[in-house]
């Protein structure tokens, strides 16, 4: 070993420096002052105005004591205010605590009270939740009113507008990068189905690193048109902030996800890329044809959550929308796999190719590793497509911990790798496929069933808009799938109908044996609430 | 402050990793095992090949009891050893130190010997002077000769051949990525024209953050196909072998940069981007037609060294090549500032165009600051275009210091910021403009004169196809211009005319007293040698 190496090579202020975000919106200031950074209805602003915008909101929160480690939350939709806080309170070294704009009161203050918030940024349409909530709070927080040009309605509830309180600061305040990469960016609670919501905290290596991974999965060109479908406060909208300033592309906000602001957005501004669920998708690929009219380019979309059927990815092909599937939880800062597509693929038929697509796939570019492990033995599962075992990462972008929750932190990283919690098996060619959540396995007659197979299945039925399957408490076999089911507007089907169907694509021990027709339960963030369907299906098999 | 942020959130296995670029092959072979990785001639090789053959080459390495900070040298034109030594040097934690195929016996000499080389890999190419240098090196080194299918001739010279020694090696090898991501990955000497040669050590967090920055820089999308004018001994190859498996595209290898054989290469593989000095473009737009044939598609050239003329740049446009010119040095890990384009520029004429083009420009996306200052004071200047200082980086992308040379080091990096030697202005938008080396600048009668600025207007002379000008003493003035051309072949030109031609460009005093019609001396690395012509233009000086 040539001990030289060893020595006089040292970290200096000339040669280290700490990886923060933040550094791509001084750039982006820098290089494309002129360039259009937001637009939000009538609204538009250049990256030097948002930087400016963004150094006068730290300036400002710094002018009122607020600092390194202090816990900024904001309630609000994909706005200009809430792009904002991504840089502007990292920028003065607080702690941005995105709040899901679906949430009730009292989970808020439990998240306010958690994190300790000591400002509140909100937006006038959540004024009523907000006001209950801050009722419930013991701690002062200065609150901000948001005074959206796109928003009538609601009260303000604060000490101070927004742009009063911009106006407060310096547009040319010398905001100091973190100390230290590891330092904390952002708080993001996760809306767990059972016991209190868990704090998820990020870092700025972290981000950096998210960010630019997000470019480099997509091959993400210089200037792209970025539609704002996925909230801003999943998971810091997956990091996508930070990206579209590293492009210096254009941020095109949302308020809300219908069909027609969509594609209204889409053709004013020629968007290029979005993300979303796959009701998303579903959403625009259904809408009436006359909404697209003038729409010609393509569009990048990434699409999470459960697997989009093949129908989705047909029917999103022919609307001009390329899909790409990836898959992430909140602790690891949004999608940490993607189904990197390979060329053999395109010439396949289109049910193959949606199977194929609709893998959870491969670990996106910067995340260091996936895998799946018998969380038991720790050992990886054979790649078969077969055995199933649970979906672990590990690297540098995965999260710093939960707050205040170290128990929950030693649990989920426990033997060196981030525990999801998702049943998956790993494909012959390494793509890993979900199965299903630990909890949400079938287990009939000694046998595993995925409800997501099942699902699967039926979402291939044309009658089918939504399913989702979970067990119902069986004399003879312990448990068997019970279905429910949302149909398309219009469309008929009888329990028989989708029995012979199910039959026909899967083993019969899989087949339902309970279809049940109505809406499904969703979860704030979206998410189908399993554990609702499951009291439905106790109560039905007893009722049986 | 939330002390909450301080506690129980540390690193673990989980959620950190060291940042190495090493991790894009194991990518690339896991989710594109069958893309074609690296061409040279007849050979073609796969990622699952060439990840495997890096893995036998890390493995040989260590059962040969290679191993952490010990160093590789190798000396090898740009073929699939060269490409895999990047990876397969680290993968068993060693350093490689690529040598310059252009250098004498001694040089390297002094090279193995300072750097304290165990083992060579040597191209056949180079037996006789690397047989020379060998004899004036004292400690033992392990000597590996390449056998590349398309050279003819040299001799081995050592005590086995590349292909036997990966065959000791296992396909399969376990290698650990770096302990800490500031370990060393490469040392390359710079080729001073005074002094013995600097060996700049670079760290696997500055390769990574290069080869993605890169990425970014350029808006690369997945699987470019790159072609290999660039030596991999400069800078490694900017950081590209790194970038390109990153991208999973294809390496086209280049033994020798000719225009035929460019041209070949890029119409069989149909190459996507390439990188190199003007004098790479020049040759490519002045080579005879024919040799173009079936090349269609568009080009992204990287153009590095003096901002490349009008001429050139136009040219260049014209036969499909679209030129960003990138600026930096060995100690910055290749480019750190980028002409970065901007939309307004593509209405100019192009005279104007080239201009704007042929500044350095700002810093590239991941390197922390760019700036020009007064190496006295430390003041950066005023934005005006006009006021000379130094340019000088910092950040992650920069060398950790000088390898055994605490001193030259320390110098380096004065006051946290690496000093580049480069005197530039920078102009109201922030884009900053070489106007000379430090030692190049003429005063005559107490006006600096910039050299490039005169080379400048030179260049733009139909007849001159190269041109260097430097400081002659004169007994009046101090010292005055002196200008060395090469002509283009075919072209006539008096000193009469050039002078005439300077006085209509540039102001009285710059205009060069003497020309000098000749072949230009050059560095082994393609760079003039000033030092030789300024002692012509003494002697031309003494004659006169």
């Amino acid at each position: 070993m040539t001990a030289a190496y060893l020595q006089n090579l040292d970290r200096t202020a000339a040669n280290h420096a700490p990886l923060s975000p933040l550094t791509f919106i001084e750039r982006a200031a820098a290089v494309y002052p002129n360039r259009t950074s937001v637009v939000n209805g009538a609204q538009r602003f250049t990256w030097a105005e948002t930087y400016a915008r963004t150094r006068r909101l730290a300036s400002a929160l710094a002018r009122r004591g607020i600092g390194k480690n202090d816990t900024v939350a904001i309630m609000c939709p994909n706005t200009p205010a809430m792009y904002e806080a991504h840089f502007g309170v990292p920028m003065c070294g607080a702690v941005l605590n995105s709040l899901n704009t679906r949430l009730d009161a009292e989970t808020i203050a439990f998240m306010l009270r958690h994190g300790e918030a000591k400002v509140l940024i909100t937006d006038r349409e959540f004024s009523a939740t907000m006001k209950a909530a801050l009722a419930l709070v013991d701690q002062p927080i200065l609150v901000i009113d948001i005074d959206d040009p796109e928003y009538d309605g609601g009260a303000d509830i604060g000490s101070i507008r927004y742009e009063a309180f911009l106006a407060e600061g310096d547009p040319a305040y010398a905001w100091q990068p973190p100390a230290d990469e590891w330092d904390a960016i952002s708080l993001l609670y996760t809306s767990g189905t059972t016991g209190d919501p868990k704090g998820v905290v990020y870092h700025h290596r972290g981000a950096t690193l998210n960010a630019i991974s997000n470019i480099l999965n997509w091959g993400m060109p210089h200037f792209p048109v970025y539609l704002w479908t996925l909230p801003m406060f999943h998971c810091d909208g997956w990091c996508y902030p930070w990206t579209i300033a590293e492009r210096a592309g254009i941020n095109v906000c949302l308020r809300r996800v219908e069909a027609k602001a969509c594609f209204d957005a889409i053709c004013a501004n020629g968007v290029t890329h979005m993300c979303g669920a796959p009701i998303v998708y579903a959403m625009l690929v259904n809408a009436p044809e006359n909404l697209r009219a003038g729409i010609t380019g393509t569009i990048q979309g990434q699409v999470a959550g459960a697997a989009p059927p093949a129908a989705i990815i047909e029917g999103a092909e022919r609307i001009g929308i390329n899909l790409t599937h990836v898959y992430g939880l909140t602790e690891v800062y949004g999608p940490a796999t993607v189904c990197a597509k390979q060329d053999e693929w395109e010439h396949l038929p289109i049910d193959r190719r949606a199977e194929r697509n609709g893998r959870q796939g491969v670990r996106t570019p910067l995340q260091e590793a996936v895998t799946v492990r018998d969380p038991e033995t720790m050992q990886e599962v054979p790649w078969d497509g077969e055995t199933m075992g649970e979906i672990m990462f590990r690297g540098n972008i995965t999260m710093k911990g939960y707050l205040k929750n170290p128990a929950a932190t030693d649990k989920a990283f426990a033997g060196g790798w981030f525990h999801t919690g998702d049943l998956a098996v790993t494909h012959p060619d390494g793509y890993i496929k979900i199965k299903d959540r630990s909890k949400d396995i079938i287990i009939s007659g000694g046998e595993n069933i995925s409800s997501i197979e099942v699902e699967d299945v039926l979402f291939r039925h044309p009658a089918v808009m939504n399913a989702a399957v979970v067990a119902q408490p069986d004399e003879k076999w312990g448990e068997t799938p019970c279905a429910f089911i949302e149909l398309r507007p219009g469309a008929k089907v009888t329990p028989d109908d989708l029995t012979t169907f199910c039959r026909e694509h899967m083993a019969r021990f899989k087949v339902p044996k309970t279809f049940i027709f109505r809406e499904l339960p969703k979860t704030s963030t979206g998410k189908i609430q399993k554990f609702v369907l499951r009291d439905l299906a106790r109560s039905a098999s007893a009722i049986e």
